[in-house]
């Protein structure tokens, strides 16, 4: 009997029920205000990775060692941003209802705002670690609160002052630096500051959602993005913050900002799926506590 | 002294107070379903008119004999839609006010929405002419009424049964057919009907408003476009079309869909830009009339 | 429950066992001469195929209307020809076994060939129709035998003098042309004797295996394809064909040679997800005699 | 002994001695206005012309039936128009003073005007057929003399009025088609009138230039040129007229304006090596008339 | 009222009577030998820099905090390199006669001759920082003696010996690596010995004209330029070069060799961008000296 | 007497008598598994390469002070790998009896077979010295065992254990690192231990095969490759690299896996230029012992 085609990333073919790490993508970049295509991130993601190993010598582990389900792109209405995030939330809480770790693919940073309020809900004293060129700290962007540009703004109203810890920002209005003075903990340029951070929190255990904008990456080895930002960190570096980060008690994840068509060699989507494929074992590996 | 750097469509350079025509670009896509990149279309057009000869060998007339001015683009809030259409509907009632034509530039063919909306607030019993490869007759589009999709139905809702003409479609679900069969006008894949329905329309002296998708072209010809469809007209085709409808008492117009990061041969953008070259000289052939 | 991510041609999700028609991709371009990326072909079609609409205005029809299954690609050796064709083989054989209509994407042209050993062998008397750019009729290319331009030979090979009728050719030694004079039907250019072609098939009802290389369509409107060939037909010229060619008795078909990467427009494989549209529903259209 | 690599257009691989035609690149660009690249040109068709077959199902010919010889790419000063043209004549004068005909591959349309100057020497009352968009006419560009701009306002200094007959033209200033309704014989956006002019130029055997700007081709099958206009005649229809014309006594020719880096779908380079196999072909056939 | 359509660096919208520093574009490339584009750099500039924060985090400082005025791109003459420069004197001559700072944007490099020779009749004495992958120290290049390749050795001409400091050479013929030994200060790979230099510039108060080509920075940051040469210096190292460099007294400087069609992702013009952005600040911190 | 076109890599124009080193190029990519088009490899290095100077500020050398000899590229089968693989073996040996240094431009990986098949049999006791992103040290890749993934495996076959030296290594499979844990000598991620073995290969003076696989490289300084890997080294750490391993008896050497197409900026072209312009200035300075 012949099946039809299941498409997911590579190495991720576990059962829904015996997962721990739920993949979903959320194609959605209406409000992108200079050059859109984040859209076609995780399709993208998903269907170059056949190209990648599922084998990490940075980790000495294989994705096939882990149960990971990838459930696909939800599809999302575009030129409105709240029921996007509707969506989004709703698909988050569900499998953080299932006892499972979900880990979005954006599409625009927008989107991480919908996995965060569901994991918010979930996980009171929620801190957020973001790793972004950009602060996303306006309070509105021509008019919209619900932007890009914002997006982390609208993360610190629902976790509140010195719960959002940034690194690698180097782009934004002088008033988001100043925002960031009194509400967050901006790391500028790069991950400084970032071993001491994850040490408090494995003390603590505090939950932590994890939020990468892949624009942290310097353009040089990540040009397929919709604002690219020169002076960014390297690969290797954001691997090391990765597996850094990982010791905490991570509840939620996203990946976000890849815009494929935006760099036709397919390095910035072959990148992204090697981030991706690091920081699912290194989520993958901490897990076990998870379950207790 | 040095002046600062204007940039207008080449020949575009009357005084906002001398001009018949005045352009003005809707740089927005948010509800862009399949691939965005519209916003970029007027301002890619402005900019690449400069390798456009400003005299039309077709029509034996120079932009340069015409008051046409280029007020630029408008600054429009990505993520609402309604936002931004409000936007487009004021200027385009700036403009009428002062008794000039409206030309818009988009976008994505939704921004149509706007200038329509004014347009009509001016002259009742409007009919308008649609040249397109889809019939933009949804009712919602992943639950969004304010879509690319939608546009043609919401004018619909405008202007009534039998008031909207539709050229050169080829693309749509069957419902949208099974609409345009009750409500519109469809002629199916080109121009048939063209010339009958504009000596009507001169007969009566009725308003007309024209918007022109620019995917009506084959891709072969215009690839850069978000849904680029197969089997559609020339540009001689087009070129003849114009020049055909200009005869009927245009008052307001719009070009759109051009998403020049599509087509980096440039040959898009710079049919566009001819396109908008005999678009306005067939215009202001006609517009005497107007000044009365 | 949240299920996995399946991914089909769009409308084709009909269940094996239902389905009239089954699709099977073979991503193979190793004897690809000049420009390789075919492989890449039957997985853009899949996947570009969801910003096309299931109703063709062409046939007034629904993909969703009919039974169509897809299978999607089969994992094939680079590097040996004569495996790739036997896995090729196989699945044609498995669809035909099981009463359905085989429809293979390729992939370069020399896919053909496997599907035409399973079709000519359950189906005696075999007629080839071909639509190409290239006569494809060499004896063997630089030492192979199994290659892109000579697989039409191969396939002469099997069915014999008379029954392979060529169409569109515009490419090729001088050899070839002298070969397809003696032993195949070739129309030069276009399509001038389809009709007459067509009708003596349908009196016989003869089986006929139709085979589509995407190149005789004109590189204006087909770019994305390895040896692009100017002088071809055009997109409507290519559905009338199909339309004509459906009321034979087709038994088997494949489309080829979309290498995508090469037109990064986009259209090409948004053409070649048109044709595909209107190429099943011709033939599904034509299958109720089929199941008798 | 293993030979060094020799890279000629494919199947012109002639002694010089013994070579009817002579092809010899003018790699120049420098006096382009808008988008340069032209000077890539030659060496890419060159290049690419291992992808092209060298028999003509069009001419049922081979070009290897022909004794062409290719000399490579000049070695021009960029930044010098005088010292370029001043190269192309010395070259296109050696090969006219040894018999042969000099077929030049550009290079933007100025260095038309270094062949001219040669032929025009040998051959007094000489005509000149134009295949172009443009009517590159004007006296000056932006100062300049020489100019791709002004390169047939240049060569009717040298043969006078009534001797240039230019197709194709849909693009100038007004003052160009003023200056051609004086001095030219302009035929507006097609080959119309070109069957009557090769009659009578082949009744008084006048000598004839041909020089072939292929931007006379439409966009949709030619985007890779540094102008492109919409509205040009198609591949079929050029290659009509190159048989047309080779029936006059050519005794120079040209084909210029690729810009292959403009279409990197390859498609423009690709028809560029077919329509100069069609136009050697057609040229050489002539030949022996020549030779007396 | 409805106001045209003025297009300027993001940030440099003072009078030209208010503005400290002047932005001017040459747009350029005649002589580029290899692959010509920088004609298309300043404006591409100026169009992205709408996508660029005016604010600084690296020099906590906002551009809109400076005057500055961009008086758009000069209208050059192709093909006539001398019309060009003199062109480019005149508009550098007349800033500086108005007490400001000429800023050229190129084009290629040739353009920066014009600039240095207003200058250096101003400033005599005048001293040249010179950031670059190329010597550029040819007397002549393939005959012609205003080329890119040969505009420092035109500089030497100016400011005699010693009065050249190179950075960041990497490319060149062993005759300019000689010449450099004898007549100006090169420091190859990159910035070593750049903040010893201008400690001294510093100490004797001498005017430095500092003229930036691009392509020092390496491809991985920035491809799009004519001749990439690989081993270059990081954007991090540029900024604090441009740091370092800016507490000399510079009078006149220039950024050049963006070459934005080459670099399709819009990494290198966004790039360029920040650069300027940085430079301007940079320059116009240290401009209350300049006034006095 | 005009002279036919012959193109060679730059300053490579020596005769094949005098040469030391010989350049042979195999534009074969048939088993390429992800993205083809490493055929066009070697053709876009000598073509491009007349951009680049042949003086080399890293080594004060330059190109011209050697012999080198570009014997263009083998005409090879696709399709078949073993008819290929013969005639690359062919060709190695015909160059090494004449007691020249082969250095091969592939194409894929597998072409290195072909020639340590030559070199090999004609050195005893042969090293292999490999620098690459990927182990390609598989038994078999989806049954095919000549394939690109496997060709390290497949020489293994040939030297034994302890004679493979691999370095750069970032990706592969989980077999792959444990068989190279017991058969070769495998160095992870750089060039960490390559001096020690050089100075070791040194004093033994035995015979050592350099294979470099450009993808190496981090894709940052090299996009166009088939499967670019994230993390990998820097253009100026492979300098020192070759320059390092070039002080050891290298009797053969080949430069692969440059896919031009895929990086459209041209810098990854440029950047194999430069690299092999590296490689043969270092291994012709060593070159005169060889002759001993």
């Amino acid at each position: 009997m012949i099946s039809p085609n299941v498409e997911t990333f590579i190495g991720c073919d576990s059962s829904y029920r015996a997962a721990d790490i739920v993949l979903y993508g959320a194609p959605f970049d209406s409000t992108t205000s200079y050059r859109p295509g984040a859209r076609f991130g995780p399709s993208a993601i998903r269907h170059e990775s056949f190209g990648l190993e599922t084998y990490s010598p940075y980790q000495n582990a294989d994705l096939t060692d882990f149960d990971i389900f990838d459930s696909g792109d939800l599809e999302l209405c575009f030129g409105s941003s709240e029921a996007a995030l509707a969506d989004i939330e709703a698909r988050a809480s569900e499998i953080l209802h299932d006892g499972k770790l979900p880990l979005l693919l954006g599409g625009e940073h927008l989107v991480t705002l919908g996995a965060v309020r569901a994991v918010a809900e979930k996980y009171p004293g929620l801190h957020i670690i973001h790793f972004d060129a950009h602060a996303d700290l306006r309070d509105d962007y021509l008019g919209a609160k619900l932007s890009h540009a914002c997006v982390l703004r609208r993360c610190h109203e629902i976790v509140g002052d010195g719960r959002i810890h940034q690194f690698c920002i180097r782009s934004g209005e002088r008033a988001e630096f100043e925002f960031a003075a009194q509400h967050t903990e901006m790391h500028k340029f790069g991950f400084t500051g970032l071993a001491e951070l994850t040490e408090q929190l494995c003390a603590t255990k505090e939950p932590v959602y994890l939020t990468i904008d892949l624009d942290c990456l310097d353009p040089s080895c990540f040009p397929g993005t919709g604002t690219p930002e020169a002076g960014g960190v390297s690969f290797l570096q954001l691997l090391d913050a990765i597996r850094t980060v990982s010791k905490a008690n991570i509840v939620g994840a996203d990946l976000n900002e890849l815009a494929p068509m935006l760099d036709i060699s397919g390095v910035s989507t072959a990148t992204a799926c090697k981030v991706l494929r690091e920081l699912l074992i290194a989520l993958d590996k901490g897990w076990p506590g998870f379950q207790v």
